[in-house]
C-alpha cells in the first residue's frame, strides 16, 4: 500500500492546549507521524509518496471560503499584534443569540471559528495543514486510479473540523475533503468510516443533509467524552441526509469483544449503502494505552480491524486521524495496513 | 447611600483565565472591591452593610435551576477528580448540532454552562457568588423599602451570565436578580441601564423576549470587543420583548463626548419606557486607564456620569459589574455614586 506523506507536516509543533486547567505541550504532536513512518518503513509496507500540491477548490465544496481564509492567515495576524506563544481563542459563540456578529478582531475571529481551547495555531500551522490537505487529495487521487487502497499519512487531523469551525487539533477536514474528491472523480456513493475513538463531529456535521457520502461513526459516548455535545445514536442525518448518518456511542472501558460487534454492525450499514469508495478516518486512540482515552483495544485487535475492513472489497482510502500513545502509535496503524492487506 | 458587601465575596481568588494565549491570573481580582470600599469609607459615603442571607428562588426566576446546581457543585466535582489550579472548561457547543448532548462528565458541563475560558472555579468561588448575590438581593429590598438609591458592592459580577451560562468571570447575574426581585415587590417596569465597557450579554439574553424589564446597553462594538458576537445596534428583542433592548456599540477610543451623547440618548429612552425603578449596571472600566479596555472616560466624566443618572429621578440600586484598573476603581465608582447623590 502506497502512504502518502510531506515534511511540511511537521511544521506544526510547539503548540499548547488548554488541558484539566493547565497549558500543556500539544498532545497532537509531530512526533506522532514519525513514529508512524518509521513503522511503515521498517515493515516495508509500501512506496512513501510525497503529495502533489493542490488547490483549495475541493475543499472550498465542503468548507466555508471565510474559514479557509481566516485559517490562512492566523498566525500572520498573531504575529502582527506583537503576540507570541500560541494563537487559542478565549471566547465562543456558544449559546442564546450568540453568532449574530461576526467579529472583524483576531480574538474574535478565533473563537467564531472554533470550538475548543486545543486547537491553537504557531508560525508552522497552515503550511502543515495544507500540506496535510495535499497529503489526502493525492491518496484519494491514487485510490481513483484504480489502487485497491492507500494510506494519507494526515497530520493535523481532521474529522473534526466542520464547515466553519476548528476544533479537536483539526483545522481542514482531510477524510471529508477525500469523499469530496472521490465524488467529483466519478464515485456515486461514497462511505466515510470514523474508528477514531473521538466522535467525527466535523464530518458529520459537513454531510449532515447529504445522501450521497454516508458517515458512520464508532465512538467514546459524548456524554463524558470530548467532544462531549455531538455523536448521539439518535442524530441520524436530516433532509435528503436522513439515514446517511450513523453512531455507534460506547461507555468508557469498552473492549474489543464490544467494538468489534458494533464494527461489524457498521460495516453492514455501509454495505446497505453500497458505496463505490472507502474513505476510513483511522484513528488509533482506541488503544488501551492511550493517555487521553478509555477504550481497551490491543495490537492484536488493530489487526483483526483492518481485514475486516478489507472484507468489504471497495477501494479504500485509509486517512490519519488520533492516536496519542506516542510510540504504541506506528505500530497500531502498521496492525491495521497489514490486517487489510493480508485479508 | 448605602453599600452593601459581605468578605466572603473576597473568598473567590487565586484563579487563572485564558488571556493572549497564556494562563495568566485572573483580571477579575479580590483586590478590586478592596480598593472600592476604601474609598467608599474615605469619602464617608454612608453605611456599609452586611447582605441578609437569601434562598436562590428568585435567582431560579431568571436561572435555569440545573445550572445554579452545577455553579454550587462544579468546585467539589474538579476537586474529587485529583484536580488543582482553577477549574476551566475546555470546549464548548458552539456550532451546529452541537448542544444537543448534555453531558454528564465535568469537562464536558463545565463547557456547556459557559462560553468562554474566563471563567473559573476554584474552592472559594460558589460562597462567593452567593454572597453577591445576596448583597444585590439586600440592595434590591432597600431600594423597594423606599430609599432612593443603593449600592450593591457585587463580586464577583454578573452581567455576562445568561440563563444558563457563565462567562466574563460572571456567574449569576445579579443586577438580572436585582431587577426580578424589584418586579416581584411590586414594580412594574424595571430598566437595567449597563454602563460597563463590555455588552451586558447575559442580563440581554435574560430579558430579551420579556416587556416588563427595559435592558438598555452602552457598550464597546462587539465586532472587535468581547463578547465579540452579541450586542450589534439591531439587537432590539423578540416576541413581546421587541423595543425592549436597546444597544449603543461603539467604537475603540471612544471619548467623553460621543460616550455622553448615547448616555443621554439611552436615558431618553429609559425615560419613554418610564419604569418604577433603575438597575445601573455599573462598569467603571470605560476608563482610559484601564488594562483590557479602549474607551477614554476620566475621572469627572464618572461624576457627570453619576449626576445624569440621578436627573432621571427614579429610586436606583447600583450593581458593581467590571473595571481592572484597581487603584483607580475605586475613585472612579466613588465618582459615579457621588456625583448621582450631589445632582
Amino acid at each position: 500500500m502506497k502512504t502518502i506523506f510531506s515534511n511540511k507536516q511537521l511544521g506544526h509543533r510547539d503548540h499548547h492546549e488548554l488541558y484539566n486547567g493547565e497549558l500543556v505541550p500539544g498532545f497532537e504532536t509531530h512526533a506522532r507521524s514519525e513514529f508512524i513512518l518509521s513503522s511503515l518503513k521498517r515493515a516495508d509496507l509500501g512506496q512513501v509518496l510525497e503529495p502533489e500540491t493542490h488547490d483549495l477548490e475541493t475543499a472550498r465544496q465542503i468548507h466555508v471560503p471565510d474559514y479557509l481564509e481566516f485559517l490562512s492567515k492566523a498566525w500572520d495576524m498573531w504575529e502582527r499584534d506583537g503576540r507570541s506563544g500560541t494563537a487559542l481563542p478565549y471566547a465562543w459563540p456558544s449559546r442564546g443569540l450568540r453568532g449574530r456578529v461576526r467579529p472583524t478582531s483576531l480574538d474574535g475571529l478565533l473563537g467564531y471559528y472554533s470550538f475548543d481551547a486545543s486547537t491553537g495555531f504557531v508560525r508552522g500551522t497552515w503550511e502543515a495543514v495544507k500540506a496535510s490537505h495535499d497529503t489526502v487529495l493525492t491518496g484519494a487521487d491514487i485510490v481513483s486510479a484504480g489502487n485497491p487502497a492507500a494510506f494519507a499519512l494526515c497530520r493535523p487531523p481532521g474529522h473534526h473540523a466542520g464547515p466553519d469551525f476548528a476544533g479537536g487539533y483539526c483545522f481542514i477536514n482531510n477524510a471529508a475533503v477525500a469523499a469530496q474528491r472521490l465524488r467529483n472523480s466519478g464515485a456515486d456513493r461514497v462511505t466515510v468510516l470514523d474508528i477514531d475513538y473521538h466522535h467525527g463531529n466535523g464530518t458529520q456535521e459537513i454531510f449532515y443533509e447529504r445522501d450521497d457520502v454516508q458517515v458512520v461513526n464508532l465512538h467514546a459516548d459524548p456524554s463524558y467524552e470530548y467532544p462531549f455535545y455531538i455523536g448521539a445514536a439518535e442524530e441520524k442525518g436530516a433532509g435528503p441526509g436522513l439515514g446517511f448518518t450513523v453512531n455507534y456511542p460506547m461507555p468508557a472501558g469498552t473492549e474489543w469483544s464490544a467494538w468489534s460487534q458494533a464494527l461489524e454492525h457498521a460495516l453492514g450499514e455501509v454495505r446497505s449503502f453500497s458505496p463505490e469508495r472507502l474513505v476510513v478516518s483511522l484513528g488509533v486512540d482506541t488503544f488501551e494505552g492511550d493517555p487521553i482515552s478509555r477504550f481497551k483495544l490491543r495490537k492484536e485487535h488493530f489487526r483483526q480491524t483492518g481485514a475486516l475492513i478489507a472484507q468489504m472489497g471497495l477501494p479504500t482510502l485509509f486517512v490519519m486521524e488520533g492516536g496519542y500513545a506516542v510510540e504504541a502509535v506506528g505500530e497500531n496503524v502498521l496492525a491495521v495496513l497489514q490486517g487489510f492487506e493480508s485479508a
